[in-house]
């Protein structure tokens, strides 16, 4: 069967229009979907940057604001970036969640729910109160807390981001098909017509 | 009528692609196309960068060179970056040349082959003998590249990029509808449809 991994940061205002894509769009091709929730952090950090390129260049950053208020409109889905708030927000804590959720199947919903929390709301994804109202009604959310926090979980978590350094991920979400990558939420499509093409 | 300006850089690979898609899109839309030859040089290095994108961001460079391949490919064209060359090439006398191919009507022409020359062939776009190679049978190489030299022609490149700064454009190419715009080549459908929704 046609495989396809989505790569996908909870801190990215790109990934949270296309996780609520993704699903329905794989089922309808009939190809399996892989989440996978990693921190770009490290990933910038070693290319000089301390912050998300929304910060870092202005003009682009005023453009992405305004390319998701779009795309978003597009899809149905709220979009606003509280300006009281600091963007991008931490997000180390609801990737090891979204670890756990990957591995046990209820990843899809919790994402959806965080992100709809974190991008329709502008609620702090970094706090608990917020993970437990998107796991709610999805898991146990005392037990996966309590995992989360867990030693292997931050390991987990780390390799994870290794991974997608050895795949040549550098930012999200990006869709990956055997060793091809393709960024942005824009190239689902190319990314499908790839995963079918080159599996039958 | 529904009006879209496309902003490229004789220099960006991902302006290639685009320039032989745009024309044929914009006619069998009944769209308007403005074409805005100018280069990133400048921009570029206003928010700190002294190269592209490609060299600065290694993981993101190789990235963008398979995806320029597969992007090619599907649009039946050559595309090929010889190692021995220093990507990206010098721009600044071609974008001349577009300003003044775009006034006089012939810069989807001169566009198309000198794009063919660089990437297909690996010709050097800031040597005149290439330049008037992709003049040939477009426009009187002579009389062109005496005026590309011209203080005129030199202003009017400066106000171009000009231009597109406070238009917040920041990269290339970009499709530029009313105060609207949208970059990167795979979001010409988009653009086309914001043109013709917003014009009606």
């Amino acid at each position: 069967m046609a495989r396809l991994e989505f790569w996908f940061e909870y801190a990215s205002s790109y990934s949270y229009p296309a996780t609520f894509a993704v699903g329905e769009a794989c089922r309808a091709a009939g190809v399996e979907l892989v989440w996978k929730p990693f921190i770009l952090g490290p990933i910038f950090a070693a290319q000089g940057w301390n912050t998300s390129p929304f910060n870092l260049y202005p003009a682009k950053g005023k453009y992405m604001v305004r390319d998701l208020e779009r795309i978003c409109e597009k899809a149905g889905l709220p979009f606003r970036l509280d300006p009281d708030m600091n963007w991008p927000q931490f997000s180390i804590a609801a990737a090891r969640i979204g670890l756990i959720g990957a591995r046990e199947g209820w990843v899809e919903d919790f994402s959806k729910r965080l992100y709809a929390l974190e991008f329709g709301d502008n609620l702090d994804i970094s706090k608990e109160e917020t993970l437990r109202q998107a796991l709610d009604g999805v898991a146990d959310a005392d037990r996966v807390l309590a995992e989360s926090r867990k030693r292997e979980t931050k390991d987990a978590l780390r390799a994870q981001v290794g991974d997608a350094v050895a795949a040549g991920i550098f930012g999200a979400p990006t869709y990956r098909v055997g060793d091809e990558i393709f960024w942005g939420g824009d190239r689902l499509d190319d990314a499908l017509a790839w995963a079918i093409t080159n599996t039958l």
